[in-house]
């Protein structure tokens, strides 16, 4: 059976989202929906892109759409992303990858999740071939464009059904999250997202720290290791855990969060105010020495 | 298959809502559930009509749940209200206009988008005839009446068994939204939304304007037609564009909405806080001369 | 046919709400799943565990899952709690008792519903036998462990499967809130829930009170009772009402909210607001002598 996932910039304050449910059950009033979710920093295409890299490897076999999308009625295309679907070995957390058709703007926020899913195996843009709903004004693609597209699919149409293909290498990218390792040893990475318990996950992974994955083992309370951490408005130092449980009131810890990335947490209370940190800064790593 | 579409302004943080679901999976545990939205501001009617009204053209058919309710309990009536559905050439966006059941207070929530699909063909009080939940105090008719009387529509039941017959025309309605052509030809038009990116709905649809709808047209950058915006707190210019892409950074837009009203937006910010107005405020537009 | 409620404090900006039902529908695509809440203040077991209290009698029979978990990934067992269902004549409003399994952290968040529902008869804890995502990083028992657990539940799996039976009376509780009858007549109530209208809900029921339940029966406005309320931050009369509309504007009122107990109130505004009162806190009721 399939399942039509949606994951938005939209909030849930506005009806949008019900626009989206509505147009899908007029078509297809028992497909299962998931909502991803829609509070996705309005606007912001690569906070958008990294929800959806994010929610990719958990996904319901079938149909995500997700919107996110400043460049609404203008040039930028829509376009149906067809994901090959299990990639074998990958870094993430799920044995066997979804397969998944992604809707959406082409504006750079599809590709991250499709390559986590395999990459893109065919691509098609929307074209409006009787399927899109008539509208006042072009603003709303979402409930227009892509909601009507996906219920196609979710009835049985073939990807061609929505418009001509397009070469999968054409599709908009956005430059990946900054991870770079200096010569000095220590670790540059982005913040790529805060999350609302205010942990800051970075755009690095264990395997990206001087030493190792090894040096993020549980170890004593006592002798634990301690990283530097250097942002633009704190520098201070992270014990190594493996839960937040570990950390003692107040201490900075960093771990291995539950998407695979290092992650700077407290205990019951916000990492990302404590370092005054957000989304996009550039962090420093220096394991010790 | 009949859906069931719920629109109230429980907000989700306080399981109002998750109380509705529950007694509506409890009665047809597989009926089809769209959240419109539980947004809408608190005890706004005036609010809530509008963003029902919004989501009228594109319901999925089946029943409607709408909850803004500041007299629950009182002496205000609870009502189901059958919509005639399809009604022809009317100014919304999708052809075929669904049947619908209405079911909340009698406060002049539900008459504009009942309205919109064709009028109220029959309503009911909705009187306890078994199906209302016992519950030790009557401030939550959501839970308690109009959620079991939807379920009980789900279930197939007629209107006729949710309560006697009233009259259509003693339904309680609010004052439209303030539309008026001045003699000096300007426009005055109530803000009817402020949506989460700062759009500015108005009352207004391209029609109301001086020089009609054509004064909209897509125009080139340098030559477009610019309106006069006056409010309360700030008077502007607003360009006459298709999209927000069509706008320079902190240019003042005016376009055909998704619901085909006239609205004043920018291109990445929020045009509300631009002209620091609000819902109920009315604006003038003054066409070029 | 079972339903799967769910109840956390993850909000729903982050897609923690999404990957549990992606993890879900991805074992069982058509299973009805309700939202309780995801709204719970973060980490407030307490807060958490009187929320699913007050969900309990509305519950769709099935699974619950719930989760406020501070400790994820540390000591706190992981548990699977069935409910008997049907305690009789319990003091909450729908006549039969949904029998339903309870799945969450063992940190007293789970009890109290369980109680509601006739109390555990019989319990397990979550040990990884097949049924566990593998995950990078142990803090996401909810994607990992919980709904995994649930949904095996909802494939049919006997609660046993999921893990070896523990004794109930070892499940953490938390002290039930405070309801304390002063030798004076007073009222000493504990504020359990100040819900999104304001509105503050007691500990105490309508039987606490001095005089008992009829002294909250409806009166006269002019000549109805008032009860002194002593808070830390003020002191204020509220008039016995049934419902809001009873009240004039600015004035206290007490009534028997819809969840059987006493709750302060506004009419069209924040009683929380006025009382300068927040969950947690003691307030002092006295009866007029």
């Amino acid at each position: 059976m399939v399942v039509v996932s949606l994951l938005t910039d939209y909030g849930l304050a506005d009806g949008f989202v019900g626009a989206l449910h509505s147009v899908l059950r007029r078509a297809a009033p028992a497909v299962p929906i998931v909502d991803l979710t829609h509070g996705v920093a309005r606007q912001d295409v690569r906070a958008g892109s990294q929800a959806l890299l994010r929610a990719a490897p958990y996904l319901a076999p079938g149909i995500v759409v997700a919107i996110v999308d400043p460049g609404v009625g203008s040039l930028r295309r829509g376009v149906a992303v067809q994901a090959a679907g299990d990639p074998g070995q990958g870094g993430a957390s799920v044995a066997s990858k979804p397969a998944a058709v992604f809707v959406g703007p082409d504006n750079g926020l599809l590709p991250p999740a499709v390559d986590a899913l395999g990459g893109p195996s065919a691509c098609v843009e929307l074209e409006d071939r009787g399927y899109w709903l008539p509208a006042p004004g072009p603003t709303f693609a979402g409930r227009d464009i892509f909601a009507p597209a996906a219920a196609r699919l979710a009835g049985g149409a073939q990807l061609s059904e929505l418009g001509p293909p397009i070469a999968p290498e054409t599709l908009v990218r956005l430059p990946p999250p900054v991870v770079r390792h200096r010569e000095d040893g220590a670790l540059e990475a982005e913040v790529t997202w805060v999350d609302g318990f205010g942990n800051v996950q970075l755009a690095a992974g264990p395997r990206d720290l001087a030493g190792g994955e090894q040096s993020l083992e549980p170890a004593n309370r006592g002798e634990r290791t301690r990283f530097e951490t250097v942002g633009t408005h704190r520098t201070s130092t992270a014990a190594q855990v493996r839960v937040f449980a570990d950390l003692a009131p107040g201490e900075l810890g960093l771990l291995i969060d539950s998407y695979g990335h290092l992650a700077l947490v407290l205990n019951g209370s916000s990492a990302a105010d404590y370092l005054k940190t957000q989304e996009g800064e550039i962090l420093t790593l220096r394991a010790p020495t």
